[in-house]
């Protein structure tokens, strides 16, 4: 199947939980959601913007062609940890098209809450 | 009414909880919903990506002309169900415009958490 | 200001609970909030897609000049109500510009579940 | 990084709950969250709009080069705060691209619901 989606994408809304309530898999975290249908590896960088501080990052992952990866924020360390329990924002650049979706599981208290939504598409010219 | 929406559709996060509490009314499940506003009945084909193995399906339904689909992705069967518990992601792909809306009841706790997001549409260029 | 949005809107996923936990304020619910920002009043027609009918509707409702209107789809009964615990979907037709976002609260159990997302905007060649 | 997103933004879905349970970083909120990717800082007007009467606002907030802002609607008081358990609906114009996501945290039961979507883009000729 061709690429399909966009090589950027943003998503003003990020903050890690930074305490969980429950079993492992109700662990509070934070997810970028990719789907890469084309037949090319994805390189992605990842941007981590805050409000007091200048950007972090490059974070470096790879989608496999005709792969989905769901990329647990919580689980980024290089080239720094994202600091919990704090505003952050991200802009995200594939160098081949993909489609990004973002999710938080919030089990800080005994029952879990959810949230998602599509990260926002920039198209070439606004990037 | 005229076709409305979009051919192609991707929805990045796939993740169907492997449990649930409560009445069966109450069954955690994820779902697509379409609406065809067309006189002409859509044929949709799904493939499911996942994180570590080729995609499966075309898994296949049909949209009735001026009719709504809410689909479980749970109640999928052929050729294959998609696992519980696991990470996926979907394109769906229709042969007249729909539009396409995704949605989960996560009730494996005693209260229910929901999300939903509309798909991302693909424009026929992209695809 | 000048008018923002679109003059035709779609939202597959409708589903009204049927029982509710708590005060009033926490009765389940479905909504369709809109935004106008003209300076001229808004006449919206909404037609119901189910599942295993033929549509109904329209339903019609004014949203006045420089207001925002949230809708309860559960107080809609002419030409009739929409029946609780069914699939549905709706599509809204404006004679001005206007933005859409679809929410829903869930208080069949203690605790509540929300979710919500823009409805999905119709170019005017595809309606 | 250049700018990245739009100038206007609406958000039709507003309503911020007017009690909370549990610590203080449960405190029922609605937030928009921005993001500026440019090297300028954004002067953002939001005019916030009612069901029955005009509109309030401006209301002036500024995002500095290259951060994220996360602003509680709780928190506006100039000119008026917002008030309580109202409906009501946004519109925000910044002096460079943006991106905004809108998220509601409402704790006034035991157990927390969260809901998010993107705020809605309005292209420059529409607005």
């Amino acid at each position: 199947m061709n690429a399909m989606g966009h090589r950027i994408w943003a998503i003003p809304e990020g903050w890690i939980p930074d305490r969980s309530t429950g079993p492992d898999e109700m662990e509070s975290h934070e997810t970028a959601s990719f789907l890469n249908t084309s037949d090319q590896d994805a390189n992605v960088d990842i941007t981590v913007y805050f409000s007091d501080r200048e950007p972090a990052g490059p974070y470096r992952v790879r989608v496999p062609a005709r792969r989905t990866l769901h990329l647990w924020f919580n689980e980024l360390d290089d080239p720094e940890p994202i600091p919990l329990a704090t505003d952050y924002a991200t802009v995200i650049k594939s160098d081949v098209p993909v489609v990004v979706q973002h999710t938080r599981l919030d089990s800080r208290q005994a029952e879990n809450a959810l949230l998602t939504t599509m990260a926002f598409p920039v198209t070439e010219a606004e990037g």
